[in-house]
């Protein structure tokens, strides 16, 4: 069947949503189409939730039903081909286009260890069935292998944790968990709780072989353990899906990423990429960089959608600041921008300041947990380049402000008279505010 | 006695303290003293929940031990003249200094009202005994009248409530409470968050007698109502003590308070007056404003701390954004900037975005409480002017993000692109993040 469209948008995930809703808003007359490979479009970062917070797996679904009230139109079809000199994308239908977006997302990396293959090995697909398939069959396991001790890694150990049945054991090759984003004391801290919960932590150390029969019985780690388990988790990232546009004769970037310009636009005239698929760029270096996250995909997508067919959003962040938050059985963590440890390594002469403090005030009321703030500048410049949160909920919105400031270039000097609202119930006290603090402690070194 | 320092700061407040331990940290070898009237200093904005939440009143404390402990000395006194010629403060003692900080508070309003003065009227003095005399009342209190509906108010009420014998009558004097800083959708959350608490809430109406024998027995309403009441609290705002400031031939500015320059320097050399006993002025428009508030109180004290004896830092943010976050039963609001209704009022041409959404994704996760944010930009420049957020916990750092927003001068553009961290278990939604969305509805206003 041949299907016109205006905008089309291939893929269903957050990226393809928003450049959907966006360029809805923008472009109200346009006849805009969403292609999907399924109409059970997940939530990405709801994913480790599935394994016990939420009552149903199905409650991690993502509505489109917004999108079509809305009068776009989603079709189930996998596209096999993007033709620029036609204007079209081939599946089952071919569908013509005016402007095209790619948001053709990332698949789990896959690495080459003996035994990958073997039945009892998982990796984090986007695709319900199969998640639901690995939440039916936990239940017959007792020994369980994460490999990966990044954000998805940690926080499938703290929910997998709450099946008392289980036996988790997380592998990690670095240091320390969660160190691509973290400095090591916080990531201390997600390593105490997780073994409070008694997840056995392996870091510094890599599978070297998955053994059994068809089944995988057993991981041989580097150092020469060996672990009996009953499935292994993979979660050490993703690589982009970029297989279309490069069919299509579009360019890549150095980060092997869709490589895109400001405004989401490829290498190909009416092509716009976004979300995993495409190329990221760091706010700092301007470096190709693999960050690949639902709320860095809708910020490209709302970019895309706006600049369709006339530049209309200037996009003011120019790269990507890597933001992050994630919980471990009520300990959360944030890290926005740069860590003391990579602002060293990129060559910054940096200045830290730190400070620790309470979400309540006085600390006597119900609900308070401590809170820790580190924040990092340059020394030349005293810009912020990077911070990190730890303590209770309230750090899910913390680490926003410090993102706010890092793509605003803050300075110190600044965020010392930062004007802030503070109230005994939901923050420090207002002597004791604990970004203020930092800043203030970060200027004692200058 | 005679006393000498260096760096004499009076009051031991918010202000006061932040005052001296910035003085403390930008210039180690100089003397400093704290003078205070009492030495059961008490965090202001933790008063309300003296009376339910604290289990003693006594958690309200303000620990003034870690000035001390870093060489600080503080003095019970009371002065009672500032002599700037020869460099003195008078009380008990004569202290001498090179550089004072006059950090003299405020005091509760005290309305004309007949019958004012009678026993079981109080004023929300920041005084540990006759805060705890008060707590200690109102076991044999029925009916409480609180005069006034801004945060002190609602709060108050808020608590107050949690004592089931009490029945509680809020009279607001404006057409909704909270209304300083919220516009009417806001304010009629924490009304009927108020209401399904058993309080009364009577608005657009004021007390015009308090009457009874020696003890205040029955309010009297300008609408002719009449109440009996077992105790009457008064709320309803403060005024600068600026009295040791006039005595020493210090000036005022418009607004009553000690006018001050950008460094918190009045108009006699080398003294220096923050917090509630300073003048304001209103980021937009540099008119004379009366916000008063600890957090703006400890900004003002960081300037002056850092400025004493050089200028140190800029202070970027040039005058006061009133930014305030409260909390009624779980129920959590904030406001910070112009309001709409405040915005239209200066004379600006405004655009409003709105956005309701959820603080989890997805929802069903537990603890999901529904989120409402509101922007208010100028439609000339684009740049935000204020904000209001409604919903949990998450909201008291949320307005800080507009917050900073506003102190930034950010446009709804960038706030359409811009990066957050989001998390199942802390936010909304990436791609239904509600700040985003709001600018973003704005954006089709423009």
């Amino acid at each position: 069947m041949e299907i016109k469209s205006d905008i089309l948008v291939i893929g269903s995930g957050p990226a393809g949503l928003i450049s959907a809703s966006t360029a809805r808003r923008y472009y109200p007359s346009k006849k805009i189409a969403v292609i999907t490979k399924t109409d059970l479009s997940i939530i990405p970062c709801g994913i480790p939730y599935m394994f016990s917070s939420l009552s149903s797996p199905d409650d991690n679904l993502c509505a489109v039903e917004g999108l079509k009230k809305k009068g776009t139109d989603i079709y189930i079809d996998e596209i096999k081909q993007v033709l620029p000199d036609k204007k079209e994308a081939v599946g089952e239908n071919t569908y013509s286009y005016e402007k095209l977006v790619l948001a053709t997302g990332s698949k789990p990396l896959r690495p080459p260890i003996k035994g990958i293959d073997k039945e009892g090995v998982f990796f984090v697909y986007k695709e319900m069935h199969y998640l639901k398939n690995m939440i039916e069959q936990l239940k017959s396991w007792r020994n369980v292998l994460i490999i990966g001790g990044g954000f998805i890694g940690v926080e499938l150990a703290d929910e997998l944790s709450k099946h008392k049945h289980l036996h988790i054991f997380l592998v990690e090759a670095q240091e320390e968990v969660l160190s691509n984003s973290f400095d090591k004391e916080f990531s201390l801290l997600a390593r105490d709780k997780l073994v409070s919960e008694g997840v056995e932590i392996i870091t510094g150390d890599v599978v070297s072989e998955i053994a059994g029969g068809k089944k995988a019985e057993q991981v041989r780690l580097q150092s020469g353990r060996t672990l009996d388990v009953d499935a292994v988790i993979v979660g050490i990232g993703a690589v982009p899906n970029t297989e279309l546009a490069e069919k299509a004769g579009i360019d890549l970037g150095r980060g092997k990423g869709i490589w895109v310009d400001e405004y989401m636009r490829t290498s190909v005239k009416d092509i716009f990429a976004v979300g995993d698929c495409a190329g990221k760029r760091d706010f700092f270096t301007r470096r190709d960089c693999r960050v690949m996250l639902a709320s860095t995909a809708t910020a490209e997508a709302r970019v895309a959608g706006a600049n369709l067919y006339q530049l209309k959003i200037v996009r003011e962040n120019k790269g990507t600041i890597a933001i992050f938050s994630t919980y471990v059985n009520g300990l959360v963590l944030g890290s926005a921008g740069l860590t003391e440890k990579t602002a060293k390594q990129e060559g910054f002469d940096v200045v830290v300041g730190q400070a620790e403090g309470v979400d309540r005030h006085p600390a006597s009321l119900p609900g308070a947990s401590k809170i820790k703030v580190k924040l990092i500048f340059s020394r030349h410049s005293g810009i912020i380049l990077g911070g990190q949160v730890s303590g209770g909920a309230s750090c899910g919105e913390l680490i926003n402000i410090i993102g706010l400031a890092i793509q605003k270039r803050v300075s110190f000097s600044e965020l010392e008279t930062f004007q802030m609202a503070t109230h005994p119930y939901l923050t420090s006290a207002p002597t004791m505010y604990s970004l203020v603090l930092a800043a203030q402690n970060a200027g004692d070194n200058f």
